[in-house]
């Protein structure tokens, strides 16, 4: 039977659903390091950030099962899978959770608005080691092949020594032929812009999509993620759970008298 | 015309939708500070966290015109609300964009899941200072009037000095006749348990709802926004956008190499 071995448990989902190309070479690129389990949307998921289903009911379905390997689909967001996953599919608690392999970066603000962040940021409140992985190309058939060795020795490397608490690994790489190096990076500012495009509709009415460019606020920042990936090296930006504002407290003192 | 004056210009939204006593309530206290404008949720959209419509076509619906107060509906999420209002709705850049008041608390990693707070951050990642407000009272008819000279003055006093870039106000109050002070807090550690309940369809098949409740992870902390909340302090949590872990940079070098 599945699952019953001694080995490590990785947990994958992803926000473009499990049919998509990237899910897939990252199951294929991590299976030797562990026993792996998908829970993914049954759909594409994109931007749907920490979003939980509060009131929709989930369903699983299970797509696949072998030696080694389970793939279930949820109705739900990023987040409901893993935890449908945690809480109903999962034999023991993973010692992994990795969101991806996402077709387009989320680097920079897009860390707020991913999916993929959303199942890294899961695992991480759950207090497992996790990690999301993204390539900044949109394409279904996006070549995902140059990552592999990164993926795999990062895979390896966090199963065997884990992460600080509180932290997870958002791991973006470029579209290039050849990676310059690794950085570790901050996020960097930026800012959406010409978000909403007006359409009319036959019916008479106007209705916008959600579109718009994005726009690098500090360019010249050497140590961002956005500066590491338009120059051609892979982007770890370590990620907190704990998101307070420490260095503004004291400053905020005066609104406690 | 509504909207010509020079007067501040307060945007507002929430996750409740734009029907909720809460943000009713909201615009009832802060009128007197700005003009308001309302874009909000056209229902519930409860743990939405920073999702966007990427595949969905948004619609606005203007519920309300009067002197200084203009309310839409949109058909998206909380984060929609607020890139609409900005790209098609506001007059003038908005000096304020508040969420709430969410009926349920948003402290500790609810910051994460709550729509509230993705008002909040859409705000904040556009560069305006921006506050979210709770009431730990998921009730439809909680009594809001306690929190009315605080809300008051923390509107003024944003207005008036403004907040560090890249930091929004968390703000939470507890369900309490009369709160003992207000803390400046970080967000506490805390894990949700139990999370899905397994239920079955007349139609023979498996469904879940999200449920769950909260566990806090570190109760004795007093400087945490939980343990402020549990002991009848209004918690203040400066809130950063720029979610780097900084502290784990220098260890992680060695995946550089």
């Amino acid at each position: 039977m599945i699952m019953e071995t001694k080995k490590p448990l990785i947990l994958i989902s992803n926000d473009d659903g499990y049919q998509a190309k990237g899910i897939n070479e990252l199951v294929r690129m991590v299976r030797d390091y562990g026993d792996v389990l998908v829970c993914a949307p049954d759909g594409p998921r994109s931007g749907q950030a920490c979003a939980f289903s509060a009131t929709v009911p989930l369903t699983l379905t299970q797509l696949h099962q072998e030696d080694g390997l389970q793939i279930w689909a949820c109705n739900g967001s990023p987040v409901d899978c893993v935890k449908m996953a945690l809480a109903e599919l999962c034999p023991r608690r993973p010692d992994l959770v990795i969101g991806g392999i996402n077709h387009g970066d989320n680097a920079s603000v897009n860390t707020h608005y991913s999916g993929t962040m959303g199942v890294t940021l899961e695992g991480c409140m759950k207090y497992i080691s996790s990690i999301a992985f993204s390539l900044c190309d949109h394409r279904a058939d996006a070549d995902f092949t140059p990552l592999e060795p990164y993926i795999r020795q990062m895979t390896q490397r966090v199963l065997a020594e884990g992460l600080p608490q509180g932290v997870c690994l958002n791991v973006n790489f470029p579209l290039v032929n050849v990676f310059k190096g690794v950085k570790i990076c901050r996020m960097s500012r930026g800012t959406w812009l010409n978000e909403v495009t007006r359409c009319h509709h036959p019916r008479d009415y106007d209705y916008w999509w959600m579109v718009g460019h994005y726009q690098n606020d500090e360019p010249e920042a050497e140590d961002t993620d956005r500066w590491a990936l338009d120059h051609g090296y892979v982007a770890i930006t370590p990620t907190r759970v704990d998101v307070t504002a420490y260095e503004a407290m004291e400053q905020l003192k005066s609104f406690t008298v």
